[in-house]
């Protein structure tokens, strides 16, 4: 049972007594780490990702402010902008792709991006005798939505954030399971830990308290809130800001910078939806992940929610003059405060994109869905055309596909 | 149109004429480059992700090697170690909380690691003039494995990997596509690039030079692959490695590290799965993106796959002195070679997991797997508790949750 | 091109010449059609199910109303009662299986039942020209729920059905497509074709000339509707009726009347749960369809509605004094008036359980609940004790499972 | 806990009994229960539902063998044939429009049908101390195959069924279960029970003796087998007969019998195949279980298997001189002998089909393939039409829609 302590806290010595033990002596310790050290336990190094910047998109981004009490989404205005997007990553093709893409819709009239909505769920469960019983809990919640707004401003418990404002409450009932999906806003910060606390205090000094039945049990979360893994509640619903990106791509779009055919890329997007529904995959796209995690891993975003964050739904259609595309970002965990965000690098790569701040997430979500569609046209272009027999004879007469 | 080009190599100049074209003259561009300048495209700076190191798990680590030619994983031995994990994030109290799981589990017996398979997948789609047809097409595919294996090998195309080799073929018919399931080993890279490449010089010098019928199309890919998207086809039959991390706790650790009880834990499981069904997640896990993405940051993998990694079926159940809890994670797209695996920071922090190069995937694999299951443990202990009336009194008393 | 025209119309002769021209001429014409000539077209004959009886079911069963406007399902009152229950079919061991089942609930105090939603949906898709359009579209008619309304009462089209009245409007953009979730509720009737009719109606007299967009198409339905279709969306929110029956069964009837112990049924069902995350399955049940189909095919039901109606998520926990169990069925599509309901046979069911006609859909709903938590009872108990080694000795000593 | 018994018994005295107790004295009560006698415990009366006959049907049917021992499916030829199909359901409308999407296929020549497979799956569970454990189980088993056939062969268990031979194991380890999916083929059956003897058997007699390691519990279906509940294994795998059926619309049919061009259908396929992804549904199809129910209930299937056999995966694509379009259906679950098949009405309708008894049960799932493709098209094309301008009109011209 003798198990050692590995030493846990950031001041100098610890930090310097975990590289020691560890034998690095290198790159990794060389940065300067006290920027970092409230950031998490037991910091020893730093880890380093290459950042290209592409650009411009050129994006006409909508304004955004929420209603209340409901916390709509209510567009203010719109601003047509040349945007540069900074991306962390190390495979090659990634940024000259999403370059292309950016270029051709550029020459079909840019990007248009709305952001639909923005809530974020926290979904604890209270465990009663009976199913019985977990309804009475249902519906009686289901009337307390005011009463319980009112009470959350009321308490002066320090733990409860300002920031996160309860605007809905879904209940679930499965058997003695009364699953209760408590829906926030929480401003330019994702909130996951605001969220958390708000819904813990209410669960315990509210729901506890007043339940016109006595729950066995409260679970702060039990899976239905979808932190982190992605679910085809908030596939649909939506988790952080809910995005749309489209672009009109022309045909000479098409052919000259793309160098395929609307008739292949509609042909593409007919066998890739159905390909994706015999998988038995939730989204419908092509590489999302890619360009989320890159512009994640250069602004400070929580790489756990690349997976939930990429959920996408794109659709192209045939229209008067081109290729209508787009691709729908249900669950974009974003922040320009909080977390990682406030951090050196980070910070700096926000700034660029004019991101860094209160009041931004919606300009940065916008962005994050233009940047994704990018990607999608080009990777799907270079899709379409792989096929083909042109393709093939170029390629050997180059010597292999590079 | 006259859209301006931004400058795309990646000599000296060029990186200067972005940054000062951006601005951009303080923290992001002072880290040399030069290593970076073949990662990928338009580099211009970098994002620096503090580094954690936390250990040591006590892993019991199976041995592996492939089977010739089917490619099955066979168990060639184990051995047990002490094994100190990188963790790239800016998540407070993970660090801390995987840590706090790793000794639950040390002072219960250990970690016990297994890797079930090994595959990755490029699913092609041959779209054909009927269902008649692209049946005809699949039915001969089927059995034309071993004869595509050796045409593989005899071909002198410079673009394919000798690393990739053809496993397995799957077909599935649905109306005119045949959709074809390539499934390649690739041995301690990932392989996405090597697939891609084999696949194409089979799909357009071998199938459409061959096939009984004549397809009218062949794409290269169309969703059925996977990549970087969680689907059902993936999270049941593995993309990359798939592996399994147990461990028994003991009752006593349960208590005394986690603060909790079996019976605590076996209730959140229960609510937590139903909860899970409830909300359509595929998944069955509390947080595992957070833990595969703080290893795959710090070890150079690639990002965007951090959602598929990171599909997980997690399970608990009492057992003769404990409770048994495991994790099963079937899409574990992991390298040690190649890619972001070879630049600075990365190859560092791999080698202090003992990981760094060829024969150690597996090894890696079954880590990331451990220290997977460590942080479910803890985030599991720490949400079974939280709705316990002592844990708010005792939160109350401190003025809050931390 | 001379394909032969079918008789289609149901008049003695019409029907006579069918019979003739395929030499039918047996039991399955010497039913009299007459009373089912309005039910279908191109009648010629019948089929025969048996029908067994199985009882009595204990339950408590509650009576409910719909409240205006919003359509929310109120309790006034609940009474305890034996039912009885028609069963078609011809699977052996089902009707006794079900007997099984009610027979140990009735030992331990008898099901209850609670109604918790009414809703059925129709789910028009309105293509537009962007996801702009389509944003606008989808805002615009949020707002219009009241008009709507009104609108749907002021049209004197005979068309339209009074007993279909709205309820809410969802929306769903994706791209250029707005989806609108019409969800009504129908009375007595499943209400298929109300619906239908009536969003027709409003899709084309108010939407297609009202709306702030030009949409490019009105389709009625395009499959976020649910009909017949099982899917996440109605798995977790509802179609038709939603229905909880639940029953706490003594450990006495488990060990006596089941040949089990709650133990192994609650081996049996945490297996059972992480086997159908595993195999992609929605529902977590053991065999809700066979009770479903034989209730159905019994009562006039629509058969094609089995797979929808049996979705089911099932419970089952340790409570003092034995084992909670329960059924979600999220989408019971039962009528008590209107289609099959009304024609012999049928309808004698029907009244048997109270059900028939106007003001009993509610009970049905419940009743069908009941007898399936009453199957997946004695067939989970069946499957709990199949692997024991005494019940295999039994076997062997009878000479084989029957 | 008196609760009295019911008699559960179909001698004539125990029916007569039952009967009167009910006060069932009418119609359900006349037709003579004798041949129903042993279809299933408690039989009290008859459920009577009308049947249509729609035809010809014009079908490219094929002939198919199982290849021994791995039981794929092989076709041995081909004919076309016109064949009548019995429908039995009370939905006004289906038999037409059924009846108007056989004529437009036979106009433009004809429905071809294939057979892709044929397995049924019983997926026991063997659940062991560890996930060590239950990996070393199933790698023992699935080397186990040959021996485990000869060893079934050799058994003389009165209980063991002849007809359903082992032909696949797959093994899906999650923690401490070892899932086992026992592939079997039972011949013109569906073969639940065959299955279900055969798999028991084998759990006790071969592997909880032989097994390397010791299960501490055997569970003979823990719901990867997927009966009668939809699931994605089998979406994609199949269960029972896997068939397609397509056709190919010539232009004309699509105008003169569909009322609707290629370009509506196209667009109708394209939005609600968005639609089904946008609402987590499996299948992506129109309305096949209407048609899968009505053929069911005609012939005596389970209609409790309604929901998995009618599981389908539509396509329509154009093609030169039309639209190519097509269904798989990956799970029909359907026999020509046993069950419900050999009692009265059931086996007349299906001799009317050619399909009555041994050898024929891939004839008959092409057949409900094709019927059930047919039905798809029209109902496809009559949601194509209702929303345009000229539909309106004439509807309200005619006084509202029909």
């Amino acid at each position: 049972m003798g198990v050692p302590r590995w030493p846990r806290k950031n001041d100098a010595e610890s930090i310097r007594a975990r590289q020691e033990a560890l034998g690095l002596d290198g790159e990794v310790t060389r940065v300067d780490l006290e920027p970092f050290s409230r950031a998490q336990e037991m910091l020893t190094g730093v880890a380093v990702i290459p950042v290209s910047v592409v650009g411009p998109l050129d994006i006409d981004l909508g304004r955004y402010e929420l209603r209340e009490p409901d916390g709509a989404v209510v567009e203010t205005g719109r601003g047509r902008e040349d945007v540069f997007v900074p991306l962390a990553h190390t495979e090659g093709g990634l940024s000259a792709s999403l370059y292309r893409g950016a270029r051709a819709v550029a020459e079909s009239g840019g990007f248009r991006t709305i952001v639909l909505a923005d809530r974020i769920t926290r979904a604890s469960c209270f465990v009663c005798g009976s199913a019985e019983d977990s309804l009475t809990l249902a519906r009686w919640l289901e009337g307390e939505l005011g009463t319980m707004r009112t009470w959350l401003e009321e308490q002066d418990d320090p733990s409860l954030s300002r920031f996160a404002r309860l605007r809905e409450v879904k209940t679930h009932v499965v058997g003695p399971m009364c699953h209760v999906l408590w829906r926030w806003t929480t401003g330019d910060a994702v909130g996951a830990n605001m969220m958390t606390r708000n819904s813990y205090v209410l669960n315990m000094g509210f729901v506890m308290e007043r339940s016109p039945v006595r729950p066995e049990r409260a679970i702060l979360e039990a899976n239905m809130g979808g932190d982190k893994k992605p679910s085809f509640e908030y596939f649909q619903g939506g988790h952080g800001k809910t995005v749309i990106a489209e672009a009109t791509l022309s045909e000479e779009a098409v052919r000259r910078v793309l160098r395929t055919s609307v008739d292949d890329l509609l042909e593409l997007a007919w066998a890739g939806t159905h390909g994706a529904v015999a998988s038995g995959m939730q989204s419908v796209a092509f590489t999302p992940a890619s360009a989320i995690a890159a512009i994640f891993a250069a602004t400070g975003q929580d790489l756990g929610m690349v997976g939930t964050s990429s959920m996408a739904h794109g659709t192209g259609r045939r229209v008067a003059g081109g290729l209508n595309v787009s691709i729908r970002l249900p669950g974009l965990e974003v922040a320009t405060v909080g977390g990682g965000t406030t951090l050196p690098y980070a910070r700096t790569w926000l700034e660029l994109l004019g991101c860094r701040g209160p009041g931004k997430v919606y300009r940065f979500a916008q962005i994050a869905a233009a940047a994704t569609l990018a990607l999608e046209i080009s990777a799907s272009a270079a899709m379409a055309t792989a096929g083909s027999a042109e393709f093939f004879r170029a390629h050997h007469e180059r010597g292999g596909l590079r």
